[in-house]
Parts: C-alpha cells; sequence; structure tokens
C-alpha cells in the first residue's frame, strides 16, 4: 500500500484557493430579476445622485423655514397656498416668500422650498392661504438629492454576493442588467463497486448513492451549474472515460471515493493519467477527510473526495467551498458564520489530524451548549444532526466540558432548524 | 382623509398565518435532485433498516472477537484466512471458530464474524494465515444494521424544510422522489404614477421601482413562484383589472404602495371592490409599516405593502414571511435566527407604535454591538448596511447604550456580507 504524504487543512486549502483563484473567470449580464445570490463581475459605480431631486417623506406644505420661524400651535403663520404637487413631476415655479405648496409624501420640493411641515400641523386659513402652527428647520421632513447614494459612489464591489438590498439598490439606480460571474459548472462523479442508485434495491452488500445528492447541493448552494455524472463502477478505465468526458465541459470535478490508497481505489491513478494532471496534493492531515486530493488539468480541478458521507461533506466546507468561491472570484467565503458555545463533553483532539467534530447545538438559560456527535464513520443520520462545526488543531490540548469553542455554524442547515437564540 | 383603525404586530401576524394556514395546499412529486429547499409535504418514513447488514469502517479483517481474547503484540494469535469480501457483495459463507476473512472499508461482514481487526495490527503467518496482534472488543470497527436509522422511522416530518443533509439520508433510504408543497405563486404589483422601470431615466419627480425587486427577490427566498406584474399607475380600475387578473393564477398578491389612507391611495378601495374580498386588517401599530393591509378573497390573500422600501421589507419579514411559511404548512418559520447584541447607542422606542430598527453589527473584543442606522423614510442603500432588525414593543422603557437587545439577523444578507464572529 502506498504511503500518504500529508499536508496541513491550512496548507491544502491555500493550495485549492491559489489554484482556482488562477483560473480565468468568463462573465455574462443577467436582468436584476435573475441576480439574486449571483456574483458581481466588476464594481457596479451609481453614476448619478440618488434620489435625483429633494423628496417629501410625509404629507403636508413644502415651505421655506425662515417664513415658519415664530410660527407656533397658539400662534401660527399665514402662508399663501399657492399650488400643488403632483406625484411623478416637477412643480414648475420656484416658491417665494410667505408661500406654500402642498406636498404629497414622495413629491418633488419645488424650487425655493427648504423643508416640509406635516399636514397635521396645519390649518385651512382665509381663502387661499394654510395656517402653519409649528416652526420647521432646516430639511426637515424631506430627503436631498444624493442623500441616499452620489454619483461616484460604488454600489457593490466587484466579487459581491447580491443579497435581496442590493438588488432595491441597483434598481433605484437604474441598473436593469447586472454583469455577474458566470457559474462554476461542476461535475459530480460517484465511484464504488457498492454503489447503487437510490431508487434500487440493495443486494447484500450495496450501499444507495449518498454523496452525489449531498455533493451536488453543496455546490449548487456555493453558485455552480451542477452535473450529476453516471455512478462509475471500482475501474480505472471507466473512470478515465468519465473524468475526460467531464473536462470538456467542467470548471470542476468532485469524484467521490477511491481517493484513499488501498488497491481498489482508482480515482489517484486515473487522475494521474490524464495528459497534464498536476497533482496539487493527496492527502490531508484531516480528520474526517483524509483521503483527499487535488489535481489540476489546464484550469480545471479535480478533487478526490473520500467516500464517507459525513468526511465529504467536511471536506467540501473546508477545502472545495473556499476554493469555489475564490473561482468566483468572491470577495470573501459566503456564508462562513461563527458563533462561540461552552462544549457538553471533553473533546481528546488528534494528536496528528486536524480534527473537525459536527455538533448539536443546545440553548440553555446560561447559553449556547454544543455537544459533539458521534464520528462513526458512514453514519448518515449524524448530518442531519448537526447544527455546526468545530475545528481543533491537530495536538491541541484536551478541552473540557464547560470549555468555551467556536461553531461554524452549517447555513445549509440553518433554513428552518435551529430556532435557538445564539447569546 | 379615513382615520386609522390600528391592530398590533402580533395581532396582525397572527391573522395572517391564521388565514393563510387555512388554505388548502396542493402537493407535487420531485426528484431528489430538484428537492433541496422544498417543503416535506408529509412524513417520511424509513422502510428498512440502514445499513441493511453489518459493514465493516476499516480495512482490515472479519474476525469472531472471542478468537482474539488472549491475542497481543508479543503473543499474536494465528487466525486461518477463509477468504475476502468483496465491495458490494455477500460473503455467502458463515466463519467458524478461528477463522478470518479480509474486508475492505465498507464491505459486508461475513455471518459469525463480529468485529472487524485493523489492518495495521495484522501480519502475515505461515500459509493461508493471518497473525492477529491485538484483541478486539464485540462490533469493534463496524457499523451494525440499523445502526444509522431504523425501519419505521420518521426520516423527515411533514413540514420540514429539505437541507442537504436530508437529501443524503433520503437517497441512502432509498426516496428518489419526495412529495413536496407546491410552491405558492406570488405576484408583486407596485403602483404609483411616480414609479418608473429602471432602465427608465426619471424625469423630475419620478422614481425607479425598487420594491417589485426586493419583495419578489424576499418572495423567492421563501420558497415562491414569483410573477412580477407590469407596474400599475395610481388608478382605481386600472389596478381593480390587475387584481382581477392575478387572482386567476395566484395564492398571494403583494401590492407595494397606495395602501395609506391618503386622496391618491387606490390599493384599499380596488382591494375591497373585489368580488368576496374579506378585509382582516387595514393599518398595523408598526413604524416603519403601518399602511399594510390585508385582504383575502376566496383562499388568496392580497397584502398592501408600503410603498417605501425599508418598509416594504420590514412587513414582508415580521407578516408576510411568517404567513407563507404557515401557507407551506412548515413547521416553523424558516431562517428566523437571532442573536444577543449590546446596543451602541440610546434608543428611545415609540410610545404607540411596536417598532423595527434596522442596526450595522461590528465585532469588538468584548462583544458584538448592535448599531442602529439611521431611518429616513425611503433611503434604499439603509437596506444594505443592515446586518440585522431590533424589535422594540410600543412604550417600552428608553434603552441605554450598552443595554442587551436580541438581533434578529437578515439571513438574505448573511452570504458574504457579515464575517464577524457572534459571541
Amino acid at each position: 500500500m502506498k504511503a500518504w504524504n500529508l499536508i496541513s487543512l491550512a496548507e491544502a486549502r491555500r493550495l485549492a484557493i491559489d489554484a482556482l483563484a488562477a483560473a480565468p473567470r468568463q462573465t455574462e449580464q443577467v436582468g436584476l430579476r435573475q441576480a439574486l445570490g449571483r456574483i458581481a463581475a466588476c464594481d457596479m459605480v451609481n453614476t448619478e445622485d440618488n434620489p435625483a431631486f429633494d423628496r417629501s417623506t410625509v404629507d403636508g406644505y413644502a415651505v421655506r423655514s425662515e417664513d415658519l420661524a415664530p410660527a407656533s400651535a397658539t400662534s401660527p403663520a399665514t402662508l399663501r397656498l399657492v399650488g400643488e404637487v403632483r406625484m411623478g413631476r416637477g412643480y414648475g415655479e420656484k416658491i417665494s416668500t410667505g408661500e406654500a405648496v402642498r406636498i404629497p409624501t414622495g413629491g418633488m420640493l419645488p424650487d425655493g422650498a427648504d423643508a416640509v411641515l406635516m399636514q397635521e400641523y396645519t390649518a385651512a386659513g382665509p381663502a387661499g392661504t394654510v395656517l402653519a402652527g409649528r416652526s420647521v428647520v432646516r430639511r426637515e421632513n424631506m430627503v436631498v438629492r444624493g442623500d441616499d447614494v452620489t454619483a461616484g459612489a460604488v454600489l457593490l464591489a466587484a466579487g459581491s454576493k447580491i443579497g435581496v438590498p442590493d438588488l432595491g439598490v441597483l434598481a433605484s439606480c437604474g441598473f436593469a442588467c447586472v454583469p455577474v460571474i458566470k457559474k462554476p459548472v461542476v461535475t459530480v462523479v460517484t465511484t464504488g463497486d457498492e454503489i447503487i442508485p437510490p431508487e434500487s434495491t440493495p443486494l447484500p452488500g450495496q450501499i444507495r448513492d449518498v454523496n452525489s445528492f449531498t455533493l451536488a447541493a453543496l455546490a449548487e448552494l456555493a453558485g455552480c451549474e451542477v452535473i450529476q455524472a453516471e455512478r462509475v463502477a471500482d475501474s480505472q478505465e471507466g473512470l478515465t472515460a468519465v473524468l475526460q468526458a467531464a473536462l470538456a465541459t467542467s470548471d470542476l470535478i468532485l469524484v467521490s471515493g477511491g481517493s484513499s490508497v488501498g488497491d481498489r481505489d482508482y480515482t489517484t491513478v486515473a487522475v494521474e493519467s490524464l495528459p497534464g494532471a498536476k497533482t496539487l496534493f493527496h492527502g490531508v492531515a484531516l480528520k474526517p477527510g483524509k483521503p483527499t486530493l487535488l489535481a489540476m488539468v489546464g484550469h480545471t480541478a479535480l478533487f478526490g473526495i473520500p467516500g464517507h458521507t459525513v468526511a465529504a461533506m467536511t471536506v467540501f466546507h473546508e477545502i472545495v467551498k473556499p476554493a469555489l468561491a475564490a473561482r468566483q472570484g468572491m470577495s470573501v467565503d459566503d456564508g462562513h458564520f461563527v458563533i462561540q458555545a461552552r462544549l457538553g463533553t471533553e473533546l481528546r483532539p488528534d494528536a496528528e489530524r486536524d480534527e473537525i467534530f459536527r455538533v448539536r447545538l443546545e440553548q440553555t438559560e446560561s447559553g449556547v451548549i454544543a455537544w459533539p456527535l458521534p464520528a462513526k464513520s458512514g453514519l448518515v443520520t449524524v448530518m442531519t444532526r448537526a447544527h455546526g462545526m468545530i475545528y481543533l488543531p491537530a495536538g491541541h490540548t484536551k478541552l473540557q466540558a464547560g470549555d468555551p469553542v467556536d461553531v461554524q455554524l452549517l447555513v445549509e442547515r440553518l433554513g428552518g432548524n435551529w430556532q435557538g437564540r445564539v447569546r
């Protein structure tokens, strides 16, 4: 059996990020309605002051604040009512000393007006006048041209993920289309003689394919277009053929299983036999996740991912996801969200490998408790019980129950699964 | 001007949830690859033990643990090597006292074996034998039939949102299809004479449509199929026609703007003129968000949403989203995620209305600080600066800088936006 040449998780992640960040990125234009969750391909620069005009934030009267300086409820000022602002139109004339113009919420202030008096503080006066029952300060009840965002401001930096509020800002600043990074195409390949599709009934010794579904879903959540390849039996020729076909269409290939160093582990030899393949690492000092492989063929990245379900998801989170963020030019890895909790039980770190523990969180009066889940290999349901992950470096001192730990939340689990409060 | 008859936020939310929970739900079957993020329409019950057989978790030898009781590195036990387990197949024969069978990780244990000895602790012995250099306890290095999930267990309860790990569990238990709730169809209608599409250049007094993009995106994230209707000018006839057309196809209609009580606020009259319309509330004691309306026409819900951008998003979060969760039979509102922080400045609650403040979070040595953002009406960029929301009930005592507050995270902003740590 070939010996391992393990590198640290940090090193593996760095190699993967650097290799994928170096690949050229393609961009495309999408309509605003399609831009949610996409990555901005360039800085989006505002071209005009927004709002483009001074605007009332209430229903009332556009006035000159100096006219109302002496006004009060007991001694109202009398203003000449000279007109009304219509929504969506300019008023057209400048107002002069002692004049007021009726204005609706959102209406454009007439020239000459510098504040709005709320309807509530007014009353009808003698014919053609309105009584102002209080004073206003300059710019009261209005937003000023450019208040929201000025011309030349960067609305969204290149590499940002476009969220709901960003869509609103882009719409308000006149961007009906957005240049975004083309979604990386990811092909997911599952190997293993024992693997059958979910719809089949297992014969003795057979198990159903899990990883091609979880890896495909994770890649989708990471912003990729996913192709789920046919399952491949354990043979170098079969796997090589599938990989060669995938190379033509994919930015990234995830091969689940076969990346260890056993007799039946054909992934490594198949990958390395591809013309131009350059192996960046094979074997990571990570528990679970040791049999992880990364090779580049041109700009396409081939990851060998452990067959064990929990290990596969762990490697995706720790190495593939940040690399995919780099592939898309993202300014930061997406959805990396850490809370602090206290350990529910002691935890013994591994002497030689960094370790990722899945934990279940429990909200108590005194804070959040993190309960490490049993790491028995290949149990699928552990995943559904986990709320987050704890990272423990190799050789760390033993942790006691009650010790503080950082928990990285599994965001793909947040939806409807943990309603706890983080204190 | 018509007077308001305000109800509390809690009451409005309850009315909305109850009305939408009562609407009949349609279900559909989707393939596992399409099930991510969908809502399970019924309990998914496991039909068979998983794994279906005892399985090795290491490369090594399937043995009878009692045979190895006296074995040690200095005094190894000698076992007869009688065969080899192939991946994906049963071994076929029962092993007897003193026998061992070579087995790969994931291989099915032969009858008679009750543990696996790792390869590392073995050596080749005299012809046809293997030397065992340590003892094993019963069930060591293996998972037992049903260890993961037993037959009859509920894999996923009706109303659960299907996450990545759930896909894995469903695949491993043989569900290639999943019955899910049909996505509610939401039509978004924007009203206002002053509103123009993003691609147009505003004339004086005009502003670009924001809400139909943010509301559509929020509805999509809440699991809906969204139809973005044409913008409608402020006229009762025009709006009524659009609403009547939308009623035929929609489970929910969101009308942005025109739901206040001013002269130009046609939404209320248009909604109330629809045959069979039953207004559940009009006016919520919420800041921002007062001009909010809910009417039912049959099982279709019509929401009047404030035109102000921040108010519109607030009302969506506080009222529409929980109602949409109820509409889909979800066991919990999705992605409701609360952390505790300390206020950066004092906060004066409103005497009469519940108030939602948008806050920006800052991570400091001593914890998370929440900075309330200026609430000036209609500023769009406030949304992009906010990480979360604080709820302050009407008439609450004034909060001081440093006071602890609960912050509901804006999950549609989490992606790549806040890399802070919550302590």
